[in-house]
């Protein structure tokens, strides 16, 4: 007897043009276009098996072995529902398939971090699903179609069907139909984008970014004229800047963008922060860095971007980041080795370090954990179809123990 | 022999409305009207003598004892100048005054708060100085025309010349004659408004207001908007609330300004932050102070507002300052007992405890010397006049040993 089912990754995205804020909380339709970078799924990825079947009872999903309730009318069952509305259309033009889309599904999800990583899980999650069932139910492959589908998972999920350097742009129309994603260039344009996450301790439950966003929409005086006046420039700008493989321009924009993106969530009422103490020196760290590096007639050398929560994402060309690492752990000492996967510091690991110039002032060094882990990684491609030994699911249709 | 002196005292303000950014560095004029509330002189003042005798050799001035320069062109010497340009012009209209405008003055300044708490002094300072000069001078005393040039020896200085709620009038001419402060209420309007003042402990020494200002100008995407379409209407709301007595609306204007004061900072490039992770949980403590209030079917019961720098200054109805300390020193354990200048505590002294209903999880506690110490102060008036036995000038001409 056949077996339905299909297995894929799917990438993490780190947005360099920030989205805050819906103009429709059902759809997931922003109130501004966004620009992530999408980073290898060697290092960072969330995997999903779906698998169709006439025996199962219900669809049901699994998220790193726990059950998840597919609630009627929530995102999950908003993204089943229209994937298999799909697969539909496609039985109903040729009566030859298999009409699997009437069966229920199984569905198992695995990130490949941990979620006290802090690293916004939902886009590459959402993006692995949309991903997975596309492939089960063998749909063509229009991944700024599925965008649309997983942009009403989790807005940010719709970057994640694509590889490299993406705009999610937020369209005008009512029904959502042009808020999708597009590929600026693939990462094959550019693949000397590197990345270093700095995985911040933080005491304090932030705000989540579902409710946090339209309390800005709301209170904010300020969202509005960054929507409507300093985002279109922005989109425009950096866009440019990565197709003329600009890092000074593309650093500059990203490390702005991040800015006010933390500035409207401060000019929210109550003021939503996801920035502390650890987050703010690292920013210091950064500025001063480009600064001597401009002051040698050089070009901007690393750019920060901060999501909703305290973690710096540093970008920076590949040459830049042994030099940034070097800096990090001088002031902010960490427990383990530096997992060191481009292998650029050989045997002798790092021993925390500034460049020659630098003003050692501009932070105190903390204590080992204010920076838990730094996580080297990299421009990536889009979703991944994997193999039938990578499923997540076992022959009796239920999540593989680990 | 007559001797030509006076010695003045003057307040702190603490604005609602913020002022940032100037549209002319030399005049001082700002690029938005800005509102503060005067302290209490009897808790926090500068003390200012000046005297003019023929016998000096130039213009001297001390501040807290030690001798600063009067550049030629700088912030003090304009203001010395146009108060000497003011006394000429009474001499030449009667010729019974004494020519005093024609001899050098000494000038010894003194602040009752130690610099390291952290509160401008520039304000009270240079409102201190221009008073005493005026008084020195005996010119017709209008507030008004005398913080045209106190705003030029710092702009903020200008709304010390008056005690209550002062509002600072951005104006609109090239030579700045319209741009000064007038009183919105006086003190007596609304005596219940008193403040705390949380002084908080920093390592990192910020940007100053003066360079951080300029820099918000020249870089921030939304300072421009909050400039044109939100001040106004800000500065209009609060002082109708001022005339009302109406907490709730005067509170929640000055929370919201505050932040959004911080936000532009935010976004100006590089960014500039003043607060840190005390400052954030004082403002969590706040808001969750006034959400147990509102729940309970009451208004708000505090404002929190920061100016360049960690400081927390909260604004409440004397009514509610015990409960606010017994909040903050409940989080914020103080290494000195609380100076309790009106007496809220009688022996028992702070326990440090939360409302009922308040939800300790907004912030964590920290340990003692976070907030190094606390200031009970309430709306003040004006500068005052001192009698003789209050000089900071010894016969000799050179400030008193303290």
């Amino acid at each position: 007897m056949t077996v339905y089912q299909a297995t894929t990754s799917a990438p993490v995205n780190i947005a360099c043009i920030k989205y805050w804020g819906k103009r429709d909380t059902k759809l997931i339709l922003p109130t501004n276009s966004s620009l992530s970078v999408t980073l290898d799924q060697d290092h960072l990825r969330s995997t999903t098996t779906s698998r169709a079947d006439p025996s199962f009872k219900k669809d049901r999903l699994w998220l790193n072995g726990e059950e998840e309730e597919i609630k009627e009318g929530g995102r999950l069952a908003t993204c089943i529902k229209e994937m298999r509305g799909l697969r539909r259309q496609l039985e109903d033009q040729d009566a030859s398939l298999p009409k699997i889309s009437g069966y229920p599904v199984h569905i198992s999800s695995r990130n490949n971090f941990p979620t006290a990583a802090g690293l916004a899980s939902s886009a590459s999650g959402f993006a692995a699903l949309v991903a997975s069932l596309a492939a089960l139910y063998q749909l063509p492959t229009d991944a700024s179609r599925l965008s649309l589908i997983a942009r009403q998972g989790s807005g940010s999920a719709c970057r994640s069907l694509f590889g490299g350097f993406v705009a999610w742009q937020m369209g005008e129309k009512a029904d959502g139909s042009d808020s999708y994603a597009v590929q600026v260039a693939p990462r094959e344009h550019w693949p000397d984008i590197h990345a270093l996450i700095c995985v911040v301790s933080d005491d304090k439950k932030g705000t989540s970014s579902t409710s946090g966003m339209q309390r800005t929409v709301e209170t904010s005086t300020l969202l509005q004229h960054r929507i409507k006046h300093v985002v279109p420039e922005r989109m425009q700008k950096i866009s440019e800047a990565i197709l003329a493989r600009d890092f000074d321009t593309f650093a500059r924009i990203t490390m702005q963008d991040s800015n006010q993106f933390h500035a409207v969530a401060l000019d929210t009422d109550p003021p939503i922060f996801y920035m502390n103490d650890v987050s703010r020196s690292i920013i210091a760290l950064i500025v001063e860095y480009n600064r001597v590096a401009v002051a040698n007639g050089g070009k901007l050398k690393a750019a920060y971007t901060y999501d909703a929560g305290p973690n710096a994402v540093i970008y920076a060309p590949k040459e830049n980041i042994k030099e940034i690492v070097e800096l990090i752990v001088k002031y902010f000492p960490q427990a383990e080795a530096f997992k060191d996967p481009f292998g650029l510091f050989g045997t002798q690991g790092v021993k925390g370090r500034v460049v020659e110039g630098f003003n050692e002032a501009v932070a105190k060094p903390f204590s080992v954990g204010a920076v838990k882990g730094l996580i080297h990684t990299r421009v990536g491609d889009g979703p991944r179809t994997l193999g039938a030994e990578e499923a997540l699911l076992a022959e009796d249709g239920l999540p593989k123990k680990l």
